[in-house]
């Protein structure tokens, strides 16, 4: 519990407020999803309004501990920094291990992720680099191999997009159990960010592509040399070599100074730190791709440069470890697809069984993510939630019972099968399996 | 200059390098705008790729005083923090004042301005507002007076757009002279951001509006307690009380926790850190908009509630103080209207007689930045450097002497005439009147 908690305690000698008996969520928990009733409030602000104007507009109570004037109106206000930093009340964060880190989007709006909370996968952590020292390779099956600085590829015509990258590992521990308390846990590496750069068909056009290059193999300068393949055809137009990240230079935990970015592919390809571009005839069959980014399939075989993202959505409120009370509800949530645009989301509250269309949230742009909303009152019963999604080729997001039957319980990457969030009586949320 | 000026030239001894007579810009100035010269590239490259891969890409150079490994696959990485920031070499700025803040255009990409770099302006400075104890008072000509913590705000439906807020002294200090050095101080009182809140209607509804009510004031919590009235019909459905601001919470400069947002409206409309809203039967007469925000016309009369920003658009590069070489040069900009979305942008080379259609990058979203690109070939003559928009309405954005004409230059603000960059035979690139 934080401040919150122990100011509203305080609150509550001096004036009546509206939500006096709703438990505060703690700084970790969001406040989306809690309930609204209408009549709560009504009444509440009608004895709110007793008081003076003075003394609702600046209670004159200590914060608990933050440090806030009792009345910001009479003090006057800081002046902005050169580059500025969020309030000292919010404490979103990243959960941060020794591979990766995981966006909380239980604490998110919108479909931009901020950059602080981009999720990341690194290998072998992240590296400090100098950008005026770095430089891209490019060779192999090319008429003229190129050296470039990050100077020179800013130069080149350049192109933005809006795209959400997803691990092909997101969701993975929910192969076999739910095992994910919260939405960051099941679903935190993917991230939705503005990327500018250079089309990967603009600098191969200055070195000439030989006929016979069929692959393309892309590395990064960080301690592991991460190195995938790629079939070139499929990359050469959608490939963005990336300098620019949400405005500005990409932060060094998503590659800085340049990444390569494959919209709609599973994050892996899209290459952080990237040093080295070479053409090949063939894969060139990386320990990324044998040892490791492959799906165990059930009959004991895997699939090999399974690289698109299919469709799949999450609620992200109310989800794994928010409670809420009975009243209006707000489910809000995210859809994306690997192959285009998101056409419909569909929200249950009876784990699958009766289907209600949520509304999109324009703009809907392809391998994006999507902002869903669905308005809701909850009465305190049981509820199995659940959202599915479709995309623009018609793909519909499977149910976890599909999705198994067809792939097993043996991969860990691809997993997009619809999650499910129980909400017990007690208004408390839980991933559960069905 | 940076490092990079100093690392060039310890390169130089080691290998030739395709640009090396290229200047290297300064950590202040963006790389946009410099050169490509196909030729001298892949002369360059040829000569590079003498040396053996591994002194490629690993110079085994000082870091000329930035602390980064002279190969950074050779040493492990950092673990990501829970909440990342920027790259140490990384130091694009705010121009900070007393009062007001400023984008740095000259070094951004696309449309959305990192949260961090977004303009702001003050009346009284930013105030440290505790979130948990903040209000919003909705009062005056309702049925039922409301009091609302931010828990209650966050639980009503929500909505997210993106959207360009530009303050009405955007490029003010150019009514008279061309006084601004850089685009960072002629447009940088604007930005672009992905804003989620509520609906104003939303709120309204459950105060039930009173039919007398014609306008709304809208009243921060800053020291200054920044007030101004608004038009209730054109507002009601628009304007939205935000929370989030590019997927987080809102910063405290942008208003934490909870800032008016009217699209396409002069940015001083957009009530930040915002605690009250008072509905009545007439404009309030707010010092803010009798001693302040009118626009002063030639006949010696003031206009009054002029909020909309009209259409206007900007090449942020090549811009006031970048030097570009001869070559390619790719131009880019930004263009918005404050009436709805942007048509066509076109670029002129020689002070407006002759115009050429630039490219817009999709998305194009109304009352929001929207990039524009031209590619372009140098040859070293002056040039007279112009962008010119329209938008849906049909609008054109009018010539400085169309401006001035009608307008006089006794305004401070809803200056939108076309800028104009004069690149001199050198390269330099300044701000000018024509």
């Amino acid at each position: 519990m934080g401040a919150g908690r122990v100011e509203r305690s305080l609150d509550r000698g001096r004036m009546r407020l509206p939500d006096e008996e709703t438990p505060v969520p703690s700084d970790e928990e969001p406040p989306d999803g809690w309930y609204v009733d209408r009549r709560a409030w009504l009444i509440g602000a009608a004895s709110v309004l007793g008081a003076t104007a003075g003394e609702l507009l600046s209670p004159a109570l200590p914060t608990a501990g933050e440090s806030a004037p009792e009345d910001p109106t009479r003090v006057p206000g800081a002046v902005p920094s050169a580059y500025g930093v969020r309030s000292r009340f919010e404490r979103a964060q990243r959960v941060t291990t020794a591979t990766h880190s995981l966006t909380p989007y239980q604490s998110l709006h919108g479909i931009v992720t901020p950059s602080s909370l981009h999720f990341e996968r690194h290998h072998n952590g992240v590296p400090a680099i100098n950008p005026h020292r770095h430089r891209l390779l490019v060779h192999g099956l090319v008429d003229r191999p190129l050296m470039l600085s990050m100077d020179e590829l800013t130069r080149f015509p350049s192109l933005t997009r809006t795209l959400c990258i997803e691990c092909s590992g997101n969701t993975g521990k929910e192969w076999k159990d739910p095992v994910g308390r919260t939405v960051q846990e099941t679903h935190g590496l993917m991230s939705t960010s503005e990327w500018t750069g250079v089309q990967l068909a603009t600098v191969l056009a200055e070195c000439g592509i030989r006929p016979d290059a069929m692959w393309v193999l892309a590395e990064g300068g960080d301690a592991a040399a991460m190195t995938r393949s790629l079939p070139l055809k499929e990359v050469l137009n959608e490939a963005v070599l990336c300098y620019a990240h949400n405005g500005e230079a990409l932060r060094p935990e998503q590659g800085y100074p340049l990444r390569l970015v494959i919209p709609g592919w599973e994050g892996n390809t899209c290459i952080k730190w990237l040093r080295r571009l070479k053409l090949g005839a063939a894969p060139f069959m990386t320990r990324e791709e044998t040892a490791r980014y492959t799906d165990l399939m059930p009959d004991g075989k895997a699939r090999q440069f399974t690289f698109v993202m299919e469709a799949k959505s999450v609620i992200t409120s109310p989800s794994g470890g928010q409670r809420i009370e009975p009243g209006f509800v707000e489910i809000r949530g995210l859809a994306w697809s690997g192959r285009g645009k998101i056409t419909t989301v569909e929200v249950s509250m009876d784990g699958g069984r009766m289907w209600d269309q949520a509304q999109l949230q324009e703009p809907v742009l392809p391998k994006c993510h999507t902002r869903f909303r669905f308005g809701w009152r909850w009465k305190g019963e049981d509820v199995l939630l659940q959202s599915r999604c479709a995309d623009e080729t018609g793909y519909v997001q499977p149910t976890r019972a599909a999705l198994v039957a067809a792939r097993g319980v043996h991969s860990s990457y691809h997993y997009n099968a619809i999650q499910t969030w129980k909400i017990a009586r007690d208004g408390l949320v839980t991933n559960v399996h069905l």
